[in-house]
């Protein structure tokens, strides 16, 4: 397992590939555009991180908050990096990988499915909820375009 | 209240003071050597951060990481930037902090006390563990002297 957060295949479905860093669409809608953001190469903690790839990583927070906030509208966004789960194995390969997860304090709509969070105001939680893949590549979409007009 | 994995009162005991961040020796140490890495202007999100803030902030993240990992030899680092607790009041103020929560596969000892990571391999949990104000005070002098050396 990769992380809690993702699932056992992946990151998810791939929104947009830069120098260092990918961003996908998270496997798990419990909190609607949840988004992963990860490191290219192999790189276990965020102090081996080079200056380059800092800088990219902050163009993209601004990128894809601007991009989110424009077609979710959430109250607020959690960041994190943990890579936990990676460490239930006996030989674990920790990658660098960020969890944007948008919180928000009302009921929101996609494609006529409703999200609500269920824990807004609490730390988010490792439950997993899946859409169907038809909705998943409508939203994967969405992002990556709106991703296009708010590039810095 | 600012933030569940902090406390009613602040981000805890100043470690230190730079251009644009404080350091702190968080209030819970649940996860032995956890710290807060706070903005010290009002800022909601990462993305209204400027650049020179990213930038201090990434030299931070190398230092703290090295000074915590010379101290209390962690497995894996988790770190996040979430904001929740802030949104239970009806007026919120939430300010960018970061929790950098040290996370160990084995039993810990400072000061002849136990520390034990009951989580180890899953997120972090925002549980409350006060210890006493003299090893406090002792584990943030013993962070503030390493984190001098391992200024870049």
């Amino acid at each position: 397992m990769i992380c809690e957060y993702c699932d056992n295949v992946g990151y998810g479905r791939l929104i947009s590939e830069r120098s260092y860093w990918t961003i996908h669409l998270a496997p798990s809608q419990r909190y609607l555009g949840t988004c992963v953001v990860a490191i290219k190469r192999q790189c276990s903690n965020l102090s081996e991180l080079e200056t380059e790839e800092w800088t990219e990583f902050t163009e993209i927070v601004r990128e894809i908050e601007k991009t989110i906030n424009h077609i979710f509208k959430p109250t607020l966004f959690n960041w994190s990096c943990f890579k936990n789960a990676s460490y239930r194995s006996k030989d674990p390969h920790p990658k660098v990988h960020w969890h944007l997860i948008p919180r928000y304090d009302s009921l929101k709509f996609f494609d006529g499915i409703k999200f609500e969070d269920l824990d807004f105001g609490y730390i988010p939680q490792p439950i997993s909820r899946e859409i169907s893949e038809d909705v998943m590549e409508s939203m994967r979409i969405k992002i990556e375009k709106q991703l296009t007009n708010s590039k810095i």
